[in-house]
């Protein structure tokens, strides 16, 4: 596992890269909280979400050689244009694959990053064929979007810089998809928190991560009918031991209630927010009276969401 | 009118009841700009619009004598929000016309302000009679949303911070409705830019100011049937002097250039503005080669939107 040092110079290492992102705050939604929230807006990071921490970590890991011979993931959300872009940034080859379903939008942005896209059908299996084809072809190394540690330090740099302006929080809330933003999250919560714990939130329709605490391994979701589409996946190898050691709960909230969540955030800090990120925010909501009287801290986690197609 | 100092101390006084709002930029938008665009993001400010710093000012310059017999105005938008938020930080009771046809949502937010709301027709001649009598029963002073020097200076502070952070813009651009925003933007341009000059931006359905500044008089509205709600107003006799003197252009744009603008606002800054705040971003799409190469400031009016109505 890292130092808090390693840690630090890491976060050195990406900064140039990423955006420092501003902290918000709302006297009207603490009035609702009944207590005081600090969001660390993620969905200002380069690409529109907290991945581009991470993939730049990871990339900077990388051998000259390595580099030299690209990069290669699937993905159909943030990671794919966050790798396109820390490629570019670092003049590294990056190799998409996405499913042939997704949005027209999502491949016009990764394209604009200038990751070249390989098309595939939209399961699975097609899409790591179509990953490890690329990998035996070019030699590229591939970045998987959470289970990977340097994926997983990078995503941490956000708390890292939470607690830097604001050593008071008492709990820090990111929401829990694959598990690397969670793990990192509870990682730097760890270096610099002082007596401050870190929550994980996650829809009851994809609770991988609750019954993985709960059972001691893995789990897998049974359904992934939620909203929040950025949270569909389960936990790994990598960060489910950190979790699992440094992440205090898993709380769980209903789909109205994300809903409800991302229509505040709209509307009250105005501001563009997907789904997944607006999770957290649900379950202060939820359980605010156990809340009450923590200073609250909340990873805003993206905003890479179709405005002409909204939940509310 | 005011001085360079007094001006500086009325934004120091006003500093307390307001937010120093943040300047965001986009990599992106600077590309479809063809120039670097720099973004006060006023609708960060408290009640979600500039208007909070007009109010205060305003506010601040009353006498204890009338402070205590309370203010009025008459208004449906984000002014009403301003004189009620501002009266209750300064502990002045705040009187508010609003038609009975405001949305229930702006009803709302008055009163959790503090705001004393007297319903009346939905007509301009109702609104102002209704506020006549508060006057007259309470002795409260009446505020205009933009036609008060007090009002423009505050509305001026936006600008001024904007220099102060960013003392390299060649332009600043600001949305023209009553006028007070765009005179107070030209007079803190005036004190603090360096060969800075101010421009005006209106649709072309409510092209006043434009018409106004050629004809050399105050010229009223032919059409309103913009979705830009905020710039339906004209000039009046204490704003058109500063504005004729100072502003050096007004550009018109067209309803779907406002729209487009401001979803892309949304999409690629992640934050949510009202149309009329789109309005300058879309002159400087529109008007691309003659902004090439100059730094430019808009002036993000407000974020007040119903996100259940929008025009994308």
């Amino acid at each position: 596992m890292i130092t808090e040092k390693e840690f630090s110079k890491l976060h050195k290492d990406i900064s140039t890269y990423i955006h420092r992102t501003p902290v918000l705050q709302s006297r009207l939604l603490n009035g609702l909280a009944e207590t005081e929230v600090y969001f660390k807006c993620e969905n200002f990071q380069k690409t529109g979400s907290f991945k581009m921490r991470g993939a730049t970590s990871a990339m900077l890991a990388l051998t000259a050689e390595e580099r030299e011979k690209g990069v290669v993931t699937h993905s159909s959300g943030n990671f794919a244009q966050a790798v396109s872009l820390a490629a570019k940034s670092l003049g590294i080859p990056a190799y998409i694959v996405m499913p042939s379903s997704a949005p027209q939008v999502k491949k016009d942005a990764v394209k604009t990053y200038g990751g070249k896209i390989t098309e595939c059908d939209p399961n699975i299996k097609a899409r790591e064929e179509a990953a490890e084809k690329i990998q035996k072809e070019t030699g590229a190394t591939f970045l998987h979007p959470s289970n990977d540690l340097n994926v997983i330090y990078g995503q941490g740099t956000a708390a890292k810089e939470f607690l830097a302006e604001f050593p008071e929080l008492d709990i820090i809330l990111a929401p829990v998809g694959g598990g690397g933003l969670l793990a990192g999250t509870a990682l730097a919560v760890d270096f610099y928190g002082e007596d401050c714990t870190t929550i994980g939130v996650e829809p009851f329709k994809a609770d991988d991560a609750y019954r993985s605490i709960k059972s001691g391994k893995i789990e897998f979701n049974e359904t992934t009918n939620t909203i929040a589409d950025g949270l569909k996946t389960h936990l790994g190898d990598k960060n489910f031991p950190v979790i699992k050691d440094k992440v205090a709960e898993v709380i769980r909230v209903e789909e109205d209630e994300i809903i409800n969540a991302m229509k505040l955030l709209w509307e009250r800090l105005k501001i563009v927010v997907e789904p997944s990120c607006a999770v957290p925010f649900a379950a202060v909501l939820r359980e605010k009276e156990n809340f009450r009287g923590n200073r609250l801290g909340i990873i805003l986690s993206g905003g890479n969401v179709d405005v002409n197609n909204l939940p509310f």
